[in-house]
């Protein structure tokens, strides 16, 4: 049970408005309010975590407000004056549970939020296992968390890429992009890996971990960049962008070729709807467009991610540079977040908190 | 060969200027231009048809301008100044092949044109099949033809409808539609077929045709009767409209359902692009998006006009009031194509010319 130096309360994040387009940090409007909340007392099979590590998902705006009515989102949104919800990596300060101990590590994105110290579900929870190549327990959260499950989910499961295959990737510096690149390119051994990215310095990353091109949309010559990089058309379009990404995409698909759709995230926070010029091409080209959510694909978790590990030990897949880890308190994790939808992030965005 | 009554000119619509949104019947931007063209002497393999019917298909907006680049479209487009393209039924009235003699009635949807005299190559011409129950030869333009193949394909091979399916078919008092809502409800037997289209009257007759529901999105109601009439949400969209009504359809599908993408009439003339306020739904509920086009499932044409016309013979299929036939001159041409964006028929809208 608790110690003598378990505490009682905590600092946490609620969400305070449901923002209509940027989520704002701060004044009457502000999306989130920090404030401090008492602790329950764990009841039997609850454990009470001291947070090390916050995930940092754009999907995370899509549980604050969406433009999908809340009986049709893929899980619960988070409700007006709750805890923002958040994959969390947390060290057990006190058990109620035969599953944990004082001192262990678990890995929860059930009931894990921004805040200090939270109550969690044993039974939701998971402990760390060993990752080879003295990988931090950080890519848990990342590259063999929901971001990378989703790049192997899309690739394989929604767009049945083969090693025929000419695949682009968006967001591909991104926490799931930067897997899918690494997956398409390595493990399926795609013919020709593109990636999209938003800087010079992200596309020579992106083309270090395999890709064959890499295409900064920034570019004023991007629509013609992508032209010229695909010049057999593109078979398989892996979509974390949406919005004019995805409208030039409609114009470079093969016929009959599959968009894995994953996210939008170019359309967030703009408060504007999606505007296809090209929505003609979906029938011209006999284009296929799946929406996909990881979720769907748990009983293969385990063998995904014994897969991924193996090309993690033997080198085809690298992590090197693929976590961008910031210590913050928790009165900066809402600063922390909002940086993914500036770019301000490589790989996976973690916020490793200081207490 | 020729009679001594052949005419050596006709009359023909050729493509006179691109549309930027709607077609221009008039003045000096006018798409269309009328003028007297010299018929050629027939070469071997060729006949002379006197155009008979014109098939008018919303399609055909598409062959003069669209948003899809000419190489990626899925057959050739117009050339400026050339007749504009139209499947037709004509008499020959001269022949240099074999396959058919002066008197027989031909269909032809490669070199048909907005003529009243047409050069066709033998071998792209169809004989005109007998049909059941006295009906007319027209419904190889409609029923029979494109548009029944449309329905039957896209119900079938894009969107693997099922018996326990809920099926909703937009444009559905349209030549595609009506087939569509016939084939949903009478040959696969979908548990609920719901048809949309832009009038009460048109609706009465879509629920005479099987639908379990027809739903008129010009009603203020639209939304909420949309919402009212799918509980338990749409397996398959059929999408004949694009726009609006498939942004609304968004929100109404099951998790995995299909939609099946034929066209987006609502779109062909707006000059705008694609404005969809719902995309996340496509991730959030894992939505399939397919384009097809029946010229992809050509092989399978014999076995689907038999089950088609057995269905016809055996009642379950009814074309009674399922073609719209309008008597025009061929300078009136363009004005009764034009009726299919304004909502001006019930069925295939079908020209019988005279001459």
């Amino acid at each position: 049970m608790a110690s003598s130096s378990t505490p009682s309360t905590t600092k946490q994040w609620v969400l305070a408005n449901r923002p209509t387009a940027a989520p704002i940090l701060s004044g009457d409007d502000a999306t989130f309010k920090l404030q401090e909340a008492s602790l329950p007392a764990l009841k039997d099979g609850q454990i009470l975590g001291k947070v090390l590590y916050f995930s940092n998902d754009t999907g995370l705006r899509n549980f604050i407000q969406s433009t999908v009515a809340e009986e049709r989102f893929y899980v619960p949104m988070v409700p007006l004056g709750s805890p923002m919800r958040s994959g969390i990596i947390a060290e057990v300060v006190a058990s109620a549970s035969d599953k944990f101990k004082v001192g262990d590590n678990v890995l929860d994105f059930h009931l894990g939020a921004w805040s200090e110290y939270v109550v969690l579900e044993a039974a939701n929870s998971q402990p760390l296992a060993p990752l080879p190549a003295g990988l931090s327990a950080t890519h848990f959260l990342g590259a063999l968390g929901a971001s990378g499950l989703a790049a192997y989910s899309g690739l394989h499961f929604a767009a049945q890429t083969k090693p025929e295959h000419t695949v682009v990737i968006s967001a591909a510096a991104g926490a799931t992009g930067n897997m899918a690149i690494q997956i398409a390119a390595k493990l399926i051994g795609a013919k020709r890996v593109i990636g999209i990215a938003g800087s010079d310095e992200k596309c020579a990353w992106v083309k270090k971990l395999g890709a064959h091109e890499c295409l900064n949309y920034k570019s004023p010559t991007f629509a013609a960049d992508l032209k010229a990089a695909t010049p057999d058309e593109v078979d398989v379009y892996f979509d974390n962008a949406g919005g004019e990404i995805l409208d030039l995409m409609l114009t470079r698909m093969k016929k009959g070729g599959e968009i894995a759709v994953c996210g939008a995230v170019s359309t967030y926070n703009s408060g504007q709807p999606t505007v296809l010029r090209n929505w003609f091409e979906v029938v011209s080209m006999r284009i296929n467009i799946r929406g996909f959510i990881m979720l769907d694909y748990m009983d293969k978790v385990p063998a995904i991610l014994g897969e991924l590990i193996g090309a993690i030990a033997d080198g085809r897949i690298v992590l090197q540079d693929a976590e961008t880890i910031v210590e913050a308190r928790i009165e900066e994790q809402p600063e922390v977040w909002m940086r993914l939808f500036s770019g301000g992030n490589q790989g996976k965005l973690i916020t490793k908190l200081i207490i």
